[in-house]
């Protein structure tokens, strides 16, 4: 390091490593941190200085300006390349060109601009033929730094530069570049100055020195550029980091056909499979390659016989450099010990490295080089567990479009939830369900989807809606489900009673087939063949990999016995959230459901809740099959009680005349329920204050279920075994505190869950939604207690359970000690909590969320990835409290967030006990949760320097 | 004391006084505490004991039992009476009798249950007779006491008893009780013990010892009644105080002419007059005054005049006494230092004081009795402001029904505002308007009330709806114009379009006249005569010693120059809180707020936002006038944006006739612009991120009227100085703070409101609505200060001002600190913050709000009274944040609860610095806010003992 940031390299210079900050991406910026630690390496790196990315704040503070001093350390930054080199800067007789590039911390491939082959003037010009011995490259090369300074560094039109190049090859009649002589190129040159003084009304700077230092300024300026903020934004990338800047001497592939240029990836980032990929070109500079004039030549012998191509292979064209390169190819994999992504470029024979970084890579890639780099020992099994992005796990859990296929795309909507599908069009839900279990594959199409159309979307192969955004109604619920979704495909024309789709201009109608794409939000015409996701072998060892890291349990939420199965399957620990308002609206208990709710009084709810106790009970015994052994959090019902009721006009006569209750009763009771504000209205335990009849059938439901499983009755699972003749004494109806015994059995089950083999029964852990006061949850336990010493009487058998609360309200955090007092666990709802504390209804959110993620408001969706600062404070104050009441109290989580890494995270950091996510996101929660942990080990010190 | 919480009294004991307990209402009860205070200054009361409460709930938790230690102690305690009356209980020849009364902390008329003449059993009835030489006396005391004891601890149904006693009078002719003798009552004892042996299966109990225990177990039994249970639910007494039990020697008012009973009051309790006020019969027992049964006569000689009287007052009947008693009164007073309720009796010329208690009083008694006693040097002008109920001053600001008009009631409703009003009858709020502008006093009935009524409610002079709660919007908004209003008046079947209205059978029709009483909620037909009420001086004088003694400053939620006019004459010291929304629902500017609505463009809006920016100064300038040199905090705007649409489809087609656009076009905004949860949607500050333009008119409204009004173009008021000359300096729009200085300077005026005389320009006070992070304020108050710079700039003329946010909710609460650093203010938004804090919906809570506060859920209703647990602490926290940040950061509160005086102790208790309520309740607040002081004064240990 000089001084003011500038730290050289190349040429045996190693500042960075003498200032302390070898490898430091923050400072030096990812390409900085990488051509110093080439260099250290002793690789061939042409030499140069990076200045840090702190210049960056202080150029732009300054008002875009730089001091004296900066100036003159950097005249010595480029002292060291003059020595390095042997040429001198701005010298005709010997001149040293320079390329200056931006390097931020991390890429943003594009968003920020490069100046090449600077430090060339009128007189350097003749000095580089001179040394070249080739006039044609040098003047070439001068055109080629004028039209690119004038873009980057004077904002003037590129177009007006490409435009004099095409007329001066018509009027020589040329139909390509290379047909430039060195004359016409001179000629060229002096037509560019001209534009650039016309046009600025001065002429193009001869000075090298000024031209560096404008150009240094023009690739800080480009920092806060429109696109670049653009792009930071949509990547989450502060706007304070900055860039650093790259100086560094010029090397040319283009001198000849011993010189070439090229990219490559030391594996295939397609694929992940373990081969050179890549592409190169003679007698070229960089941006050939990549401005597709020519044609890239493949870099191996074997890439260009799989593919077929005439022209030669590097492998076959340079055998000596390129043996030189996979050495390099090596060196540099066993050095950073992940997969990188490198320019090269070979001057006469000479190869210089010019840049390498960690490279992009598809999913399945990532997985297979993770693996096998853990495997080849490159790594360890930590290192590879870090190293996929749980997000990306997406991609391989559903199926997707086969990329050969055809596709006829009439709209395009949000890529509501991952996954795609092909089905006849169904309007509603009902002729979903019908066509569905008539053997039709159906997709559901719907203005916007509500609790009534659950049936539907379960019986759906794809939900289609024209109105919504990511996370509305059907979004949710179709990522809950694992459904394919497109939401807000807002030129769909949708004529429900009709059974009719217009849209672009054609129509669709019932029985049509339609396919969607829920990973890019397309609606595409006709059946589109699709590819089934291979979760192969190296998917299971790295969750393997991943579940000996994770400290945090991983659940599923789920209310049927076939979600379950697939959350089983995927390696959910229990379930984390039933929701059982679901099982409401079943289109054969919806009329008992109705009943209730227009019952004058409780001995009428008690009839209608009566017949829906079967029903209950039978859902429970399916999943807690389904469950054998492992926790489930059924959450009692929620929803206010006027989303069970009609809401067209058409409905009320149909619902009146099958309840056999009049339409003006009906149509009064519904405007009764009617709310302003049903999120804040009557729902939750205040639907168990007001009415614990309710949560009575369904308590009575779940133990009688869960006893019925454990003796067997529903085994279809022949692993099940009876755990509650662990405890055959019936209940004491007298004792002081009937519940506690079993509780511990079930906390000491719960605890067991993690490879607890041979403990089979059922553990329900019931769960009152929307607590606020310990009294509430008070009042809904004794409901629960006394049905569960009733029902262990009739039955003669107990069966552990525990009693606990969703914490989904800012006050339920703030009274977590008083809550705890009564509850066995909490479970963050923090959907809820985020709506609460944000004051922000997520069925609303869409008309100004955008904005406010634009406008760095919210750093992302609050509903996607959990407000850290906010809500997250209420969750670490709610732990604290309720672990400071109760030892031991059990914490999950179990709102949307639960499947978002990042969240994930956030529960790691503050000791939740358990995650719980949609069924296709627990490989996601699995590995992210095991990132977690080792980010967690990280930053306790544990570890650190491991990477 | 003797032990196990007995305390002796009366005889030369003062168990109390030893124990350290004297006037310890919490362990003696407040009759317990009176009755030894009284025998500590000498006063004749019969000698007895206290059980203290600790005993009520050992007795309970003991399954209802007694020990045999507690029992013993119960024995020495009746040893004390004997000695101290010289009589013995159970003792045939000088029998003892006693009472056993409840006595809890707090008086709980007629709850709990009392046993007299207890110790009479068939022998010591005898000694009774012969001890008296009254036969007919002692048989009547014993047939009393087993019907009592029979129906309070035996728990027999005491019709049995009142039927036989009927039977006894028919079967001997006797019209009168008075005509039964010694033997005709003696046969009824007989019959009463045959009662009690048939029901019981035993026979009445002759052990005065067990008589004794089971009386004093019934007591503590009575505190468990439903009945006690419900009383104590209403009035907010913890069950788990407990009751003490007294059991003290018989006196008797009816053993002959010399002999009597009485209730009495040092002052008049309905008009806090001083002169003594009561009540007595000669020959009778206590409960003979209370029973109605013979008319009792005046205490005092004046009294009976004024009555005119036939039988003779105490003051002729018995001179003596009656002089003994007033010297009692008077000695009573000066002890108590307050009005005192008396229940005496007179035994054969002795007097004994039975009781004392403060005595009940009305509002206006409670004032005059404080600032008389406070006059008479009797009580410290502090006490006197500690003296009177701040909710009680409701009752002396509104008009009220005169107590002598004949009332035509047709209907009940809740008493949602206070005060009655006469008008005419009228539908919807444009007619009430035109009516109202005629001339005519209008009664607006309406289903149920909404914004778009606002200008309706305004002109009426009183709200009538059939639906909503004490919380509804017609209540609220009643309640801040100080209109007396009835709501949820359920039997009124209105039909607004034909102008009419149905209940009990009648049928009214608009112009009909209506009277309604927003106290009681009463709805009567035709027109009742109605009082002012007098702001007399007392009043004057009481809130003179308030305003000396409290620290928080009283502001009023106010947004016409009317209602700032109200809230300045009732001592407001500022606005905190002027709603801007209510200024577009007016009739002349709905046109133009729509057409912004509609705009499909920035530009469009701008257009309709032109249009309203002079109506909108011209509304603050009017504000400001009034308001002359006292700070005015103004909302922007807040309601989500659909809230100024239409809603009935025939207003559809009249809004597009009026706006000229088409009612497809105006249907479909409105449903793009319908929300789920409007509470939690796109309203707030999240309309002024979106829509700037919106809040730059508001802004620029503001700034040109405060600086008219500074220049005198509004200054109607004579006292309207210009203290924007003393800034005279253009804005400088180049400097890098410029709303700093003009925002010190405002600083400094806004702490000298209290008594600043002399500084009279308007000081706006510009609040940003529902902020949730530090970024929307940041961005709205770029928006506000740009638009300051730019009309400073057009004027030549600056103009104190600050810019700050509501709080409301709870994520502002936690990120105060960061919100602090752009936020020159806090309002804390309590009504929002309650709603999200909580997740109730205050429009939606109605269903189950009461079944909350019934089941002990919530203490009282959160909307009236703060939340301390659960919104106070996000309160505390956001001060203590807040403060943390900015020192001398501006605190206040908005909402609601500004007028609560238990919210008001809290607002104290964390330091706001103001509170801001309704104009009616301006006075409320004054008085609660130095009843805080004082009360936050004793809790600090300063100026304990005081009263």
């Amino acid at each position: 390091m000089i001084k003011h940031s500038i730290y050289r390299f190349g040429g045996g210079a190693t500042d960075a490593a003498d200032a302390g900050v070898a490898g430091d991406k923050t400072l030096l910026g990812g390409k900085g941190a990488n051509l110093a630690g080439m260099a250290a390496i002793d690789l061939p790196v042409p030499p140069g200085i990076t200045i840090g990315t702190d210049m960056c704040a202080i150029y732009i503070a300054a008002d875009r300006s730089f001091t004296d001093d900066f100036l003159a350390a950097l005249t010595d930054g480029i002292g060291h390349i003059e020595t390095a080199t042997g040429k001198s800067f701005g010298d005709p007789s010997n001149p040293l060109l320079v390329s200056v590039r931006s390097g931020a911390r991390v890429s943003m491939p594009g968003m920020m601009d490069t100046v090449l082959n600077l430090g060339l003037n009128d007189a350097t010009v003749e000095g580089l033929a001179a040394a070249s011995g080739d006039a044609r490259f040098a003047w070439d090369s001068y055109r080629r730094f004028v039209q690119m300074y004038a873009d980057v560094v004077l904002g003037l039109d590129h177009g007006l530069f490409e435009e004099a190049l095409e007329i001066a090859k018509e009027d020589r009649g040329f139909a390509d570049d290379t047909q430039m002589g060195a004359d016409h190129w001179r000629a060229l040159v002096g037509e560019y100055k001209a534009i650039v003084a016309a046009e600025l009304g001065r002429d193009f700077p001869q000075d090298v020195n000024e031209q560096l230092t404008r150009a240094i300024g023009a690739v800080f300026d480009s920092w806060q550029s429109e696109r670049a903020r653009v792009y930071r934004r949509i990547n989450a990338i502060p706007h304070d980091w900055g860039t650093a800047v790259n100086v560094q001497a010029m090397v040319f592939g283009n001198m000849g056909d011993t010189s070439a240029t090229g990219v490559a990836f030391t594996r295939n980032p397609s694929t992940g499979e373990k081969a050179w990929y890549g592409e190169w070109l003679v007698n070229a500079q960089g941006e050939d390659v990549v401005a597709g004039i020519r044609t890239p030549q493949y870099l191996t012998l074997a890439a260009r016989d799989e593919a077929g191509a005439r022209l030669p292979s590097m492998e076959e064209a340079m055998p000596e450099v390129f043996g030189e390169l996979g050495r390099v190819f090596d060196t540099l994999e066993t050095h950073y010990r992940d997969m990188q992504d490198i320019e090269f470029t070979v001057e006469r024979g000479q190869l210089w490295m010019l840049q390498t970084r960690a490279g992009k890579r598809t999913a399945p890639a990532a997985l297979k080089i993770a693996v096998d780099m853990a495997h080849e020992g490159l790594i360890s099994e930590e290192e590879a567990v870090a190293r996929v992005e749980a997000q990306a796990l997406d991609q391989l859990l559903h199926p997707s479009l086969d990329p050969a296929a055809v596709r006829d795309v009439v709209a395009r909507g949000l890529p509501a939830s991952p996954g795609a599908a092909s089905g006849i069009a169904v309007f509603d839900a009902d002729t979903a369900e019908r066509r569905a279990g008539a053997g039709d594959r159906v997709i559901l199409i719907r203005t916007e989807t509500s609790p009534e159309d659950i049936h539907g979307m379960h019986a759906a192969a794809g939900i289609l809606t024209a109105r919504g955004g990511m996370t509305s109604h059907a979004a949710v619920v179709a990522r809950g489900m694992g459904r394919p979704c497109v939401s807000g495909a807002g030129t769909l024309s949708i004529d429900a009673k009709a059974g009719s789709l217009k849209v672009a201009g054609r129509a669709f109608a019932e029985g049509d087939m339609l396919t969607i794409d829920g990973s890019t939000g397309e609606v595409m015409a006709g059946e589109v063949a699709t590819v089934q996701p291979e979760l192969s072998g190296d998917f299971g060892v790295l969750m393997g990999w991943a579940d000996k890291v994770r400290r945090l349990g991983v659940r599923a939420n789920a209310e049927t016995p076939a979600d379950c199965r697939v959350a089983r399957e995927f390696g959910a620990e229990g379930i984390g959230l039933c929701r059982t308002e679901h099982m409401f609206f079943d289109a054969a208990r919806i009329a008992a459901v109705r009943e209730m709710i227009l019952a004058d009084d409780e001995a009428g709810r008690r009839v209608a809740l009566a017949k829906l106790l079967p029903e209950q009970r039978a859902d429970f015994a399916g999943i807690f099959t389904e469950m054998a052994g492992l926790p489930v959090t059924i959450r009692l019902l929620d929803p206010p009680l006027h989303e069970f009721l009609p809401h067209a006009d058409k409905d009320f006569d149909e619902v009146a005349a099958a309840s056999g209750v009049s339409v003006e009763k009906l149509r009064a009771r519904a405007a009764e329920l009617h709310e302003f504000n049903p999120m804040l209205g009557h729902r939750g335990c205040r639907l168990g204050v007001t009415y614990p009849e309710i949560y009575e059938m369904q308590a009575r439901a779940i133990f009688e279920a869960a006893i019925d499983v454990a003796e067997g009755k529903f085994a279809a699972d022949s692993s099940a075994r009876h755990v509650a003749s662990e405890s055959p004494n019936p209940s004491h109806p007298a004792q002081a505190e009937p519940v506690e015994a079993p509780a511990r059995a079930a906390l000491r089950q719960a605890q067991g869950e993690r490879g607890g083999e041979g403990i089979v029964a059922p553990i329900p852990e019931i769960m009152i939604p929307l607590v606020g006061t310990a009294r509430e949850l008070e009042l809904m336990k004794t409901v629960v207690d006394d049905t569960a010493r009733a029902v262990f009487a009739e039955r003669g058998r107990e069966i552990a359970y525990l009693v606990g609360t969703m914490i989904e309200l800012p006050r339920a955090c703030l009274m977590a000690d008083e809550i705890a007092a009564s509850a066995q666990f909490f479970s963050f709802g923090t959907n809820d909590l985020t709506q609460t504390t944000l004051g922000v209804s997520r069925d609303d959110a869409g008309r100004f969320l955008g904005q406010y993620v634009d406008k760095g408001i919210y750093a992302t969706d609050p509903f996607v990835s959990i407000d850290v600062a906010g809500v997250g404070q209420l969750i670490e104050l709610a732990a604290q409290r309720g672990r400071g009441a109760r030892d031991g109290l059990k914490l999950g989580i179990c709102g949307e967030h639960g499947g978002d890494p990042a969240s994930i995270d956030f529960c790691e950091s503050v000791g939740l006990d358990y995650v719980s996510a949609s069924p296709y996101r627990v490989p996601i929660a699995r590995l992210a949760a095991a990132q977690a942990a080792l980010a967690a080990r990280n930053r306790s010190g544990d570890g650190k320097g491991d990477k």
